[in-house]
């Protein structure tokens, strides 16, 4: 049974998040019913990660199951026309070995979260950024969040509804930058807990403030309590770029 | 009485375009409503570019008097607010001499274009946008594209419509350069005709596709025709992103 994988971009705004539930509209849902209309056949879809509501994507890979074989870009042209007009385009799409799993073969995921620092409000980044009117200091902001970078118990940067068996994860990167008006985090590691880049960001974006400083930052992920961490960051200003395989 | 400037950036996919028309949300409008609502005066609102329906702006300026003298963030502020949920905000105010004119005192003014070439629809950049599943040939464009660099009869480049005084025009900058999957053309001149960037953009388009030479634009533009004109660019892909004054 030919296995195939799609790389996939998303405006997450309307969207309930990635994962299938009762009520509401997914991206995995969405993903879905595609694939039905233009195969027949209704595989499930298991995507690199898990993205919650209002979080972007702009390479988030999945993979699914099919009877039939079909050429990839007759795949990738068939899904753009049934998820019209869902924001969802699906941008490659290959075939694959049975043994890829777009999940459990990652190597490592890149996320980017995006900050506007202006009085204005967003508006060609609207639902895109995280607004604050306050200047931040990127360069502090980066620096701290070197304390992040290792391997470490993240507790402190976990929501408590989260699955992972532990709370021990290496972050391999977290560079903060301004571009412009936005400030801009890059962080990628193999795997992240539930809200661990929004909650690195939150705590993050109080060292731009002046209000924590980086020794502040490395108490809270030393504490490893969920009551250390600072306001999270919302969901709008991040983004899944890509996903790493073997 | 004190004259003010105002520094806009708006999505322009609601509005009828910049000007003021009798049925529909126009820009122009919007402002004179919000500043209606912050100051309780009624002033006309005056703008560097008149841009069209679905055209957006980074850096659009305009300005307006008012009786009562204000601090300048405080009307940007008080303009922001109540702007809001119309997709405009005001990124910068300041007050100016009586003898600025945004529109008849602007010395440049810049636009950019974006197309998209790729075989997934536009996603994050949906209504941002000229969408080609084709690719283009970036450096082919920017090579035709000097043609129309100097001082010209543009009256290929113009619409029926326009209501300029003369067809010439002198064109300072046409730059074409790839940016990932989108090919980005940067143009600036003093002044432009109606619709010109975008019939510049559509003509340009066939060189990208290979269907015209570098000659045939030349042509083109040596026709002073408006039958010559490629297909006019759509406006979602256009954005002035400034305008620069003595």
């Amino acid at each position: 049974m030919p296995r195939y994988r799609i790389t996939i971009e998303y405006d997450g705004t309307p969207f309930i998040g990635w994962q299938r539930q009762a009520e509401g509209v997914s991206i995995q849902g969405a993903l879905e019913t595609a694939i039905r209309k233009f195969s027949g056949e209704a595989p499930g879809v298991r995507g690199a990660g898990r993205t919650d509501a209002g979080v972007h994507a702009l390479g988030q890979v999945a993979h699914f199951d099919l009877e039939k074989t079909w050429e990839p870009g007759r795949i990738r042209d068939a899904m753009n026309f049934h998820l019209r007009p869902n924001p969802i385009g699906v941008v490659a799409a290959a075939q694959v070995d049975d043994a890829f799993d777009a999940r459990f073969s990652a190597v490592k995921r890149y996320y980017e979260y995006r900050l506007l620092t202006r009085r204005a409000p967003p508006i060609l980044q609207r639902h895109r950024v995280w607004w604050t009117m306050q200047n931040l200091d990127a360069a502090a902001m980066h620096a701290a969040a070197q304390e992040l970078v290792g391997k470490h118990d993240f507790t402190t940067f976990r929501a408590a509804q989260c699955q992972a068996k532990s709370p021990v994860k290496t972050l391999d990167v977290f560079d903060v930058s301004r571009e412009g008006e936005e400030i801009v985090c890059r962080v990628s590691a193999r795997s992240f807990l539930h809200h661990q880049v929004r909650s690195m960001v939150g705590s993050l974006k109080l060292v731009g403030e002046g209000k924590w400083s980086r020794a502040d930052l490395a108490s809270a992920l030393a504490a490893a309590n969920r009551e250390a961490c600072g306001p999270v960051a919302p969901a709008a200003g991040l983004y899944l770029v890509g996903v790493d395989y073997e």
